[in-house]
C-alpha cells in the first residue's frame, strides 16, 4: 500500500502581521508543493512575504471556498492520497475554524490521511484571551441573523446568564455600527460586552465594559473595520 | 497622569514544543521584567529554553493560580498601574482561556490597562482545527461532571444535533479510558467523535470517526496522556 501524505493546516496572518506565524509553520509551508487555499491570490501574497526557497510558480495552489461543490473535495485531497504532503490555508488566520477548509479536513479523516494542525493566529482565540471573560466555558456562533439581530443579542445574553458561558459572534464591517447600537439598546446594563478589532495589528482595539459603561462612551469608529468580534458575558 | 503599562498575554508551549512560540512573542517576553505566571517554575523553565538576554533571576515572577484570593489581584496588576509593562503566562498554551489568568485580564479592563494578546498554541483551537468538525459554531465546556459523565455526554450530543454546534470538552488523564468507554456506550452510532492528544508534539494523535467506526477499533492507549480533547459533532 502506498504511504499517504499528511494534511498540514497552515496558519496565515490576520492582515499584514506576518511575524505572528511561527518559523516552524513557515518551514512546513516552504517544504510543500501542493496547497489548497481559500483564495490563491492571498496565499501567493503571503508566501512571497516569507522569502520562499523556490519560485511562487512552483507552488500548485487549488482553491476551496464556499462555492466549491462537495464533489470536488476528492480531487483536492488527491495529492495526499497519492503520497504527497498537502497544505491548506485560510484567507486569514487558522484553517478549519469558521472557514470552508473544515470540509477537506473531514474528508482527510474519512480517507485515513493524517491531519497536522500548525500554530498561528486565530481572531476568535485572541479575542477570547483578551476579553477577560469566562474562558472556562464559551460558545462561538459565527454571524448573527441579519433579520433579527436584537432577538439574537437577547438570546445570547440569556445563554450567557443561564450557563455562565461567554458568547462570541462576528459581524460584517458594514453592520458593526448597527450591531453596537442594538447591543447598547437591548442588553442589560450589567451585562459585560467586549469589542475586539484589528487583532495582532498596530491598530488593535480590545475593550470589555458593562453595557452601562459603554452607554457613557462616545460612539465607536469601527464602521469599516473588518472582522470585529463581540463577546457577551 | 502617569502612563500605564500594558498587559501582554504571552503563550507558553504545550509540552516541549518551544518552536511553536512565534519569535515576536519571545521578544516581548524577553523585554519584560514583571511577569505573572500560573506556575513560576514552568515559566522559568520556558524562559531558559528561549535563550533570554538577561539572567533568569532578573525576571520578577508572581504566581496567579486557582488558589489565589481575589483580593491579591490588585497587587498583581500594580506594576502595570505604575507604568511597567506586565506579562502573564499560563502553565501551557494561551493565558486567559480555561485558566485563572482571565481574572487579571478582567481587572486590567476595569483599571484601563491595555491588553495585548500574543499568538501561540492553544490545544482547544488546534483540536478544533484538526477535527474537521463544524468550526462555524462550537462550544467549549471544560471538564465534564465526574458524577454523571454519561448524562453529560448525552446532553452534549443533543446540543450538537439540535444546534449543529460542535461540542468540545477535556478530561483529566486518569479518566480518559473511562470517558471513551462511556462515549462508545451511550452516544449514537452516527455521531462523530474526535479524540485529540499531544497536540504540537511528535506523538500527536487526532482522529475523527463515527461512534460506529470507533466501536470497531481496538481500545485506545490514552490512559496517561495529559489534556486529551474530545469533540462531539
Amino acid at each position: 500500500m502506498q504511504t499517504k501524505g499528511k494534511l498540514y493546516l497552515i496558519p496565515c496572518p490576520l492582515g499584514d502581521a506576518t511575524e505572528t506565524i511561527p518559523a516552524y509553520a513557515v518551514a512546513v509551508l516552504h517544504s510543500l508543493t501542493h496547497l489548497v487555499a481559500e483564495r490563491a491570490k492571498t496565499t501567493r501574497h503571503f508566501i512571497k512575504k516569507t522569502n520562499p526557497p523556490k519560485p511562487i510558480s512552483e507552488y500548485q495552489i487549488e482553491e476551496l471556498n464556499e462555492h466549491t461543490p462537495a464533489t470536488e473535495l476528492e480531487a483536492l485531497l488527491r495529492p495526499a492520497l497519492e503520497g504527497h504532503d498537502l497544505g491548506i490555508l485560510s484567507e486569514a488566520g487558522c484553517p478549519g475554524v469558521a472557514d470552508p477548509g473544515a470540509k477537506l479536513v473531514e474528508l482527510a479523516h474519512r480517507r485515513g490521511v493524517e491531519v497536522v494542525p500548525l500554530v498561528g493566529p486565530s481572531s476568535i482565540l485572541l479575542a477570547l484571551m483578551a476579553s477577560g471573560m469566562n474562558g472556562q466555558s464559551f460558545a462561538f456562533h459565527g454571524y448573527l441573523s441579519a433579520k433579527s439581530p436584537a432577538d439574537d443579542l437577547k438570546r445570547l445574553e440569556q445563554l450567557a446568564i443561564k450557563h455562565h458561558q461567554t458568547q462570541l459572534f462576528i459581524e460584517t464591517p458594514y453592520r458593526n455600527k448597527a450591531i453596537i447600537e442594538q447591543a447598547m439598546k437591548v442588553l442589560q446594563p450589567n451585562t459585560r460586552f467586549c469589542i475586539a478589532a484589528d487583532l495582532t495589528l498596530a491598530t488593535q482595539f480590545v475593550q470589555t465594559k458593562t453595557i452601562a459603561e459603554w452607554r457613557k462612551m462616545p460612539p465607536m469608529g469601527l464602521d469599516k473595520r473588518p472582522v470585529v468580534f463581540f463577546l457577551i458575558g
